[in-house]
């Protein structure tokens, strides 16, 4: 493996390679992961072209050095931990607009430019990428793992924003899956078979993205449920009704007291209920009519609250909501804790039954525990604070959050809406394909990278 | 292959397999499509359920006879072809609705169903499967093209509406890609390989697919301008907008023509120019808002006319003259002449050029030649009538669709926005896509089907 790292350190310079310790640490283990292993990459490479990341693939295919993809480490399921070691490969000096063309409503980029930060350079246009994954999320991670947020519900995933990608595969060579066509059925969809599988058929080194156009209005409002079952129940019967929605946001009573106990978000404390916040977008007409329907809809059932913005200030004021609960709840861990941050998906019939339950769980354990999520997908995240010294805990942690996955496979649902694979749920997907479906996605992994040098030890084992 | 297909007989029983030379022929030959070999399947077998299916696939296996997936017959660019002969595989009667679930908002179908039939079947529910592609279509061809049709424009292409796919592989065994969440990331996206994969790669037993709520109101406009130039680059500034249309179809001044010899469609006569048809969904205030800012942008321009309809029949009477396009050209066509029709697909802001490009040099053959299609997409078609009995005609006429092709490719574009390559289009996807990319999907393919049995000949060889 030495040899190997001497050789991409010869070929690519000295400062593109570091095996400093708190790197090694940094690029192999995350705080907000639920997944971990002891193991660390030995080194740490940044390339800043496509060319470097094939002479990467070339020396490691040479080697049989294990290839780990970075992006902006923001992945919870142990997705860019290094089980067998090998190189980190970090993308984020790949970090250029490389074009924008504005009339064909795209924009090629390299893996490692962040998705705010293109949002930002392109918004004079009028054009943005409408997904909303963490804020610190990097394009090519992004693809990778297929991720989505709040806007899922009405943009769709990743992957349905990806005109081409170029990538290196294992042995150094490098192809691009498309050219720039919004729409085409020719040949093999290597675009969607590339994004989504977490670095392990290949490294994304650019990326060529459909953008949308920024909606003409916005607006938020905000209903209040006496239970988080009688919440659910309304968002399906909204989303049966086909209202465009541009996100439909669930956050527990504990979520919202923490957010009180945190001094409130957007100026003021909030209602300790389940709640649902809702985003509309569109022409201001549109907005206005879907505002009343979903008011409709919630008065229909046992709704205590329905608020809706009267300015773009209280707009805001009542999406902050969402975007800091996450912080929120961060800053309310005790020492020595950790969050285990898992999320499934299922039909939509199946929402209020499996959250319920999962609440229900989750509640028992006798620890923080709370539900939120992108509801309106059949989409939610558990999270349980726990302390990962203490065994017993752990273990009860574990056992409950593996129920909701199990719950969620009998539903005909997903063991991950958005979050991917990674290292902590093969056995779940397993559970949830069967072995057959797997042997597939392994007869292919074997054809690209007979090896197993790419992101070794993720979604399946060999 | 005589014996394998003796297997076939005694496994399925007899009444499953047919030699008939007509129904060889009906499976081997169409003639709607561009492309056509001479070489003829030597039965056609029509399973019923997946496990003859699979049984079908186990026998083929072991006397190495190709497998050929047939549909609604509806393809165009020799899909269904058997060009190393062996069986073709019939679906029609594998033609039941399994399980729809209306508040999941989706349905279980067998490939066999039609796509007419099922919308008709699930009316009342007030959901639809938004494609819209030939009317003689069956699920399982759409979803091995990855059709479209008109729709796309707001709703995507078929493989944005397959939730999970049953499919028997080469050697007979059976995998299920996921099961039934609207959203996931995990795992490889199986669905969205098997999607568009032609039969190449398995043969599709069952399909889930997403629907949508039918739109409250739809409306219909229709503007004349004096170039087709003109008229594209209208369109490229309503998409610029982001105005959500449901439908924005070219007919250029030959296909007007056309409508007018066959009699009219709708119930009147049409001014013989370029023209676009709008369609517009959606609630009844956003329609309204949506025709005036497309009645303004095309106002901006050079329009001659701009009419849309004030009641729901004047809507079904604009609307007619795009259904009715293709049916009123095949009716004038002369005896022993043929339609070579076939799409591109490029960024929007190319369209106007290679649209106008494309006209003249089929204009310059001399014979009836027209181009139409969902230029909202960046995607049209061309057809020219020709003589197949009169060499230089086909080739002359060859050398155009080429010179189309290559100029698509040359802007960044796709050589098939919705037919797939089948037998036709291979070396079109070789120029578009390089040998690196083709050696990819020929990896995959060897991957699952070593012995090249399935569909042997479509996309690439051997």
């Amino acid at each position: 493996m030495l040899k190997g790292i001497q050789a991409i350190s010869d070929a690519l310079g000295p400062e593109s390679v570091t095996t400093d310790e708190d790197d090694l640490d940094f690029h192999g283990y995350s705080e907000i992961s639920t997944s971990h292993c002891t193991a660390r990459p030995v080194a740490v490479v940044t390339p800043k072209t496509t060319a470097e990341v094939s002479t990467i693939a070339r020396i490691c295919s040479e080697y049989k050095i294990p290839m780990v993809p970075f992006a902006g480490g923001s992945s919870v399921e142990g997705n860019f931990t290094a089980p067998y070691s090998g190189i980190s490969v970090d993308f984020s000096q790949m970090n250029q607009i490389i074009a924008f063309h504005e009339e064909d409503m795209d924009v090629v980029v390299q893996p490692g430019v962040n998705w705010v930060d293109l949002n930002d350079a392109i918004k004079d246009s009028g054009l943005f990428l409408p997904l909303d994954p963490s804020p610190t999320a990097l394009i090519g991670g992004m693809v990778a793992t297929n991720c989505s947020g709040t806007n899922a519900v009405r943009y769709g995933t990743m992957k349905d924003w990806v005109v081409n990608l170029t990538v290196v595969l294992a042995d150094g060579s490098t192809i691009k899956t498309r050219r720039r066509p919004r729409k085409t059925s020719a040949g093999y969809n290597l675009t969607g078979l590339f994004a989504g599988s977490e670095g392990t058929l290949g490294m994304i080194t650019e990326v060529t993205l459909k953008l949308a156009p920024i909606p003409e209005t916005q607006s938020v409002a905000v209903a209040t449920f006496p239970s988080v079952r009688s919440a659910v129940t309304c968002v399906s019967k909204i989303m049966r009704q086909g209202i465009p929605m541009a996100a439909v946001e669930l956050m527990d009573e504990v979520q919202m007291a923490v957010l009180n106990k945190n001094g409130g978000a957007g100026g003021r404390m909030w209602e300790e209920k389940p709640t649902i916040l809702f985003k509309f977008s569109g022409p201001a007409q549109s907005v206005a009519a879907d505002i009343s329907r979903v008011e409709k809809i919630a008065s229909e059932g046992d709704r205590i609250a329905f608020e809706f913005a009267q300015s773009e200030q209280e707009m805001h004021n009542l999406w902050s909501a969402r975007k800091e609960a996450i912080w929120a709840m961060c800053s309310q861990r005790a020492e020595g804790t950790q969050i285990w941050s898992t999320d499934v998906a299922v039909p939509l019939s199946q929402m209020p039954e499996i959250i319920d339950l999962s609440k229900q769980e989750s509640g028992a354990l006798g620890l923080f525990s709370s539900v939120l999520g992108h509801v309106g997908d059949g989409n939610f995240h558990q999270a349980v604070m726990y302390n990962p010294s203490d065994p017993a805990q752990t273990r009860a942690v574990q056992e409950c959050v593996q129920k909701m996955v199990h719950r969620a496979v009998d539903m005909e649902g997903t063991v991950s809406g958005e979050h991917g694979i990674g290292l902590g749920k093969k056995e779940c997907l397993l559970e949830e394909l069967g072995p057959e479906t797997i042997s597939v996605m392994r007869t292919l992994k074997r054809s690209l990278d007979p090896h197993f040098l790419l992101n070794p030890g993720k979604i399946f084992d060999r």
